[in-house]
């Protein structure tokens, strides 16, 4: 999915939200646990019920891998579900990788080839042949960690560079974004640090920005907005928990649905807001 | 596996060396491709071959994960396998995974309990809370990404950070050895940099280290031991390429054990000058 594509699936929809499937076993409604497979049929029903009032979802997928091989099969299955029944819909591999250029290559392979995702989140300690590989292929995207939503983002991202205005975080996104494009790269930008929106837009004014740390992390919708909304929206902000797990009786998707739909209908008066 | 025990395999197998399981499924003898599942009867095969002359494992997670749900079936049955027929020998998840707690805690899950490794790699740059869930395990490790073997290591890694009389990497060690010590970290020091090892054990004078790039991506084993080298050894030297495909004959294996023999023999000698 290239650019155009992902702005008009958000002006069509008037929503700019990625549903978070952080889908933990222990926390999925009783209800599904007889089902055969518990976790794709939460996932599928998750789906359904939000895929009307959003534009993307973000697999996470260290809830997957904890559960083994079942885990890895309903990851590739969530994904190819969502690309069969929703193809206008942009899916993020939540995976944080990031190794030399030949591993990252196999990554790569593994998110955009094994499997149909349209975008990888990738850590960038490791510098640009770490990133390259996930930038090769026509509509993939690198969603590159700039600043996160955790305390650990405190340790080194925000720690000032000798001989330099910027801080680590900072220069990541001015090194990185010589690396790729508007068109194949965005950045993970934490909602509970609005403040810094201000700066990372005069860095990288029309890139999207995923933003994660709404609701159960603490962040303000509006804010986000407010400070890092640009003329073609260039937000995709995440909510996992505060929809997918808001009710754990046999009506949690209709439950997610309202959630979700809450939440575009903040979205849509904040685009409105912004001209868009 | 604790301290202890794996300087002890170290002293007693005269090695430190850790092969390397990058099992591409396109560089395997074709021979093994008419097996049921090419990629573990290979890794078999090496494991059975090389483990007599290494003290470790590293399974790089991409290589597995390219190959979808069979990559994964791969990567258990193989931990399993070490894990079953030579427990002594420490095994590695070379995932470079790195996640905010609750996320890192399901990484933490997937490779220390799913599947049984001793350790995995982690990416330093979410800071604190996105390691320590792989510190909270006894006897297991994280090892944490300092200075890598990759070009795109000076594009971050190695910037100076004001106020200070640190690179980046060097920050990473100072901050987080006080997250954990030499009984749950190491560090991954690439063995491109030997120049930089000096340094590292200044900061970190008893940790293991654990150092790819012999071999394949030219790096130095004597003036790896020559700096980085400690009392009690402390380090591990990784070989992929160079080891597991040496041969593509239906000897692989006899070739792949006579690549890591050698590797052991100047290990042992290694060992010797620094008087263990």
């Amino acid at each position: 999915m290239n650019y155009n594509q992902l702005v008009q699936e958000i002006t069509k929809k008037r929503s700019f939200l990625c549903v978070g499937l952080d889908t933990d076993l222990n926390k999925i409604p009783s209800i599904l646990k007889k089902a055969e497979n518990p976790v794709f049929e939460f996932n599928k029903r998750i789906v359904d019920a939000t895929a009307p009032f959003s534009v993307a979802f973000k697999l996470n997928t260290a809830f997957y891998e904890s559960n083994g091989v079942q885990g890895w099969i309903d990851l590739e299955k969530t994904v190819n579900y969502i690309k069969t029944y929703y193809p206008d819909l942009f899916v993020i591999a939540d995976a944080k990788r990031g190794d030399i250029g030949n591993t990252s290559k196999m990554y790569a392979q593994a998110f955009f080839n094994s499997m149909k995702c349209d975008a990888i989140t990738v850590a960038p300690y490791m510098g640009k042949d770490s990133v390259s590989p996930f930038l090769e292929t026509e509509g993939k995207w690198a969603i590159l960690l700039a600043l996160t939503s955790n305390e650990g983002a405190f340790d080194f991202q925000t720690l000032e560079l000798k001989n330099s205005d910027s801080t680590l975080f900072e220069t990541v996104l001015i090194k990185s974004k010589q690396w790729g494009s508007k068109e194949n790269m965005m950045y993970v930008v934490g909602a509970t640090k609005p403040e810094s929106f201000k700066k990372i837009r005069e860095i990288v004014p029309e890139h999207f920005l995923l933003v994660p740390g709404v609701g159960a992390q603490g962040g303000d919708l509006e804010h986000v907005a407010k400070y890092g909304m640009n003329k073609h929206c260039g937000l995709l902000v995440n909510s996992s928990r505060a929809i997918i797990f808001a009710d754990n009786t046999e009506n949690f998707d209709k439950v997610a649905a309202e959630k979700a739909q809450e939440m575009k209908q903040q979205m849509d008066a904040l685009l409105k807001l912004s001209g868009i």
